[in-house]
């Protein structure tokens, strides 16, 4: 039964509707990505990161640049990429929040500053101090070629995953 | 006591090892990458793949250029992007195997010809034929900018996630 549906699967045309329904099917490790200048903090809940290389150390993002943090970021050429535990779902709604924007995102945590001056989220499961080392724009985002600089590991627990617009945990599988 | 050790978590300077250790940490949609040419089918299972941008509907992928399959890719500008599903975990297995090369990968699992060449798994969760408009070569990886022009949509299941060196299904969250 799953072979002939399968079998019978046609191929489309790509138009905006059939791309989102289909990158909905790629699941993501939920982060926050975070910047701060001059003591105000930005940060954004995103799923388009990746790693990169080994050597240099690095990885990239995609941000769209309408995001509220981006222009600190471009600015300070700085930004922290924190990885979410399934325990975070309510950090990842509020830093996707139409409503709650800037340093009052930061306000429900506890933030820790980094060396460089970027926000670390404790209780992440791993937070990554990055420069963005070049900046290519694509349509409305930026790819951000981020060279990692520190980390901070904390405990390892379950990641939050995104799928299909909802937030998941993981399950074991044989 | 969470909080206690997250407070306590020191920042390292980056190695390595301690990448390596935190982008264990971010979770990934595993996916099949493979292209054809000349009657020969080469593709390779990777997570670093990315949503960029919706106008135009485009993906990054970030592909080491010693795999196999990278050439075929580069001279081609041609590949497949397939989603796999949380029952695809040998195909995910046989698709990094070592010692299992080339067109031989793609006996054990249904694949058809898309319109362009490039094939499609079918039973995949989704399958993206994507040109690739441009790439960027960054130490031993290449990120390949690609356009999308057509899909197959396969019924929904879950998804395949790679953490921590395992294979994961998903488990909803409240």
């Amino acid at each position: 039964m799953a072979i002939e549906q399968a079998v019978t699967t046609k191929e489309t045309p790509i138009s905006p509707a059939v791309f989102k329904q289909s990158m909905r099917r790629l699941a993501g490790g939920v982060c926050i990505l975070a910047s701060a200048r001059d003591g105000e903090r930005h940060g954004l809940t995103m799923t388009a990161v990746c790693s990169l290389t080994l050597d240099p150390p690095m990885l990239i993002a995609c941000v769209n640049r309408d995001a509220g943090a981006y222009e600190t970021m471009r600015s300070t050429r700085r930004v922290s990429v924190n990885l979410l535990g399934s325990d975070q779902i309510e950090l990842a709604e509020l830093f996707s929040s139409s409503t709650i924007k800037g340093t009052e995102r930061f306000e429900r945590a506890e933030w820790v500053e980094m060396a460089s001056g970027v926000p670390a989220l404790t209780g992440a499961l791993a937070v990554l101090d990055c420069q963005i080392v070049e900046e290519k724009a694509v349509g409305q985002h930026s790819v951000l070629f981020c060279e990692v600089k520190a980390a901070r590991l904390e405990d390892q627990k379950d990641p939050l995953v995104h799928f299909d617009r909802q937030f998941c945990g993981l399950l074991p599988v044989a």
